[in-house]
């Protein structure tokens, strides 16, 4: 029989071995993967970024895909204590998070078993997660949403993405594909969207739906809109800089248009989210979300003109994200170290 | 010291104590209030009902109600291993469920501690959920659900009643009033709903709106209603019961609406619960699911035309509620137990 103390220390050194699997006060890596480059980062356990690496996107060819993903993987972790690597990415991915359906941005990418192949690369453990997603978890956990329970995020991007937290928990959905806030449809027969429905949040609240606004009134001749015109003849075509310098210019036609994706924004809260999903926080984030106010006082007006029972029940807070790009890496890194701890 | 032994039993009886505390093969006791009565039932741990009781709702009197809810508790546990009361009333309660904050079928019930009240009533640990939410519950735990992970149910009544389970998870909202799938707005600037939105589902959707559409026609004078005129023209008004004969009567104008709610439920369904919530199973339940594959079918023919990516994403079940009336009584005695275990 074992002396009780050498037993002690066994179940000591045990449990000192768990901590250290569960990669408590471990740091973790985030890696966002994006249509022209991808970034990654070590991330400690307060959503700190500790070091980050860029590097190019070779979006036609899987393998080296797969390559730089475990290049940015193998440099980021050198000599660091890492408890997991999360990785962000657009697309349809499956409930178990192993298979890449489809993605937007990597043509390569249809069907992919994408966790397994980047298991390949390194002995760590790999979660998927889709981007939206990953940067909403990112402001619930450390950003806008910390100290809140259930709230969503909108990602005015190139799209509009979205993420559900609910009761502390992301919801993935049934079938993995849940948490589309810009795919619910805001205009019934409205305008056409990527995704095949018609009318979606995304036709009219995206920054590419809002670029498209803004060069067709700087092409139509209309009088208010003199100053993008000229913006737009200095360059041959407006481009989302010049946009974003006429909206901080105070003009009025730019104001416009961006106070009209605020009020629409509004009335997909009012009239859609909240009935489902009664958040006590809407976070507002990416790159659109940088004109801030401009475009949060339009959304606040627009929920508070339309919201049912206005004064007789708690109400939401509409705030802008505390991340601007980092959100996804610092979300995904975060994931993955609760996903094995 | 004690003896090791005597230890042993003390350990035993304490567990078996413990077990008979957490309500485990114990029965529960739910509670469905509604505006003309209330029922009450014990309930085992399969769901099943063992004994059912009625009596009439005191709606007027906050105190009448309380008495007559403590009468049915004490009625029905007599005798029996009861573990918890769940308690399911349609209407705006706290997310903490202490407080009933708005009742419409019950005048009385303006910001009630309707928990704490009952409580009065019964030494029984007591749980308060929305009606809709506990029916749900009930689908999901024992009924068109189970063995399910992520569904969302609709009871097409006098309302259009909403419970969302997301990953096992009854979703209550941040202010415990998520979940309201009637009240997303489905057609903008419509018709007029009571809950100050204009075009929600349930003004489209409902058992009112449909009987509603039915009288109209009936009254209009066009010919194709001749059926539903004569039944309206035998009693002075069309009621629900000859709008069900006229529907089993395979009437093309009964249908004609019913298929209309069918189809409005379905692209309901795609265009904003899907997108959000990306359930595996819709399941439709109350008074207006009894005429079945009549509603089943438009409402999964037009979800099948609407939504995007058919054939290339995983498809959720449309399925009719297995459980009619007994639903909130079911899921409240479901969840009450589940609260103590």
């Amino acid at each position: 029989m074992d002396h009780p103390i050498r037993n002690l220390g066994g179940k000591l050194a045990f449990w000192s071995f768990l901590t250290f699997q569960m990669g408590e006060k471990m740091h973790s890596i985030g890696i966002d993967i994006g249509g022209t480059k991808m970034a990654g980062a070590l991330v400690d356990d307060a959503g700190n970024i500790l070091s980050e690496l860029k590097v190019p996107s070779p979006i036609d060819d899987s393998d080296q895909m797969i390559e730089a993903i475990g290049s940015l993987i193998s440099a980021l972790g050198e000599g660091q204590q890492v408890a997991a690597v999360g990785v962000a990415a657009a697309g349809f991915m499956s409930a178990d998070r192993e298979i890449m359906y489809h993605s937007p941005n990597i043509a390569a990418w249809r069907n992919e078993p994408l966790k397994k192949r980047i298991e390949t690369k390194t002995k760590l453990p790999v979660l998927l997660e889709n981007d939206a997603n990953a940067a909403g978890w990112a402001e619930f956990r450390f950003g806008a949403g910390a100290g809140s329970n259930s709230m969503i995020m909108l990602t005015i991007g190139t799209g509009v993405g979205g993420a559900i937290i609910s009761d502390g928990i992301l919801l993935k959905g049934g079938f993995g594909i849940g948490g589309e806030l810009g795919h619910a449809v805001l205009n019934p027969g409205g305008k056409q969207c990527g995704c095949g429905q018609r009318g979606c949040v995304e036709s009219y609240c995206s920054g590419t739906a809002l670029l498209k606004a803004a060069r067709e009134l700087a092409s139509s001749g209309d009088a208010k809109a003199a100053r993008l015109k000229e913006l737009m003849l200095a360059t041959g075509e407006l481009s989302g800089e010049q946009l974003y310098q006429a909206i901080s210019e105070d003009d009025s036609a730019a104001n416009e248009l961006i106070s009209e994706l605020g009020q629409n924004l509004g009335t997909a809260i009012a009239s859609i989210y909240v009935p489902l999903l009664d958040p006590e926080l809407v976070v507002i984030g990416g790159g659109v979300s940088a004109v801030g106010d401009r475009l949060l006082a339009p959304i606040r007006s627009s929920f508070e003109r339309l919201i049912p029972a206005k004064g007789y029940r708690p109400e939401l807070k509409i705030i802008k994200a505390k991340f601007l790009n980092q959100a996804g890496l610092i979300g995904a890194a975060d994931l993955a170290r609760h996903s094995v701890s």
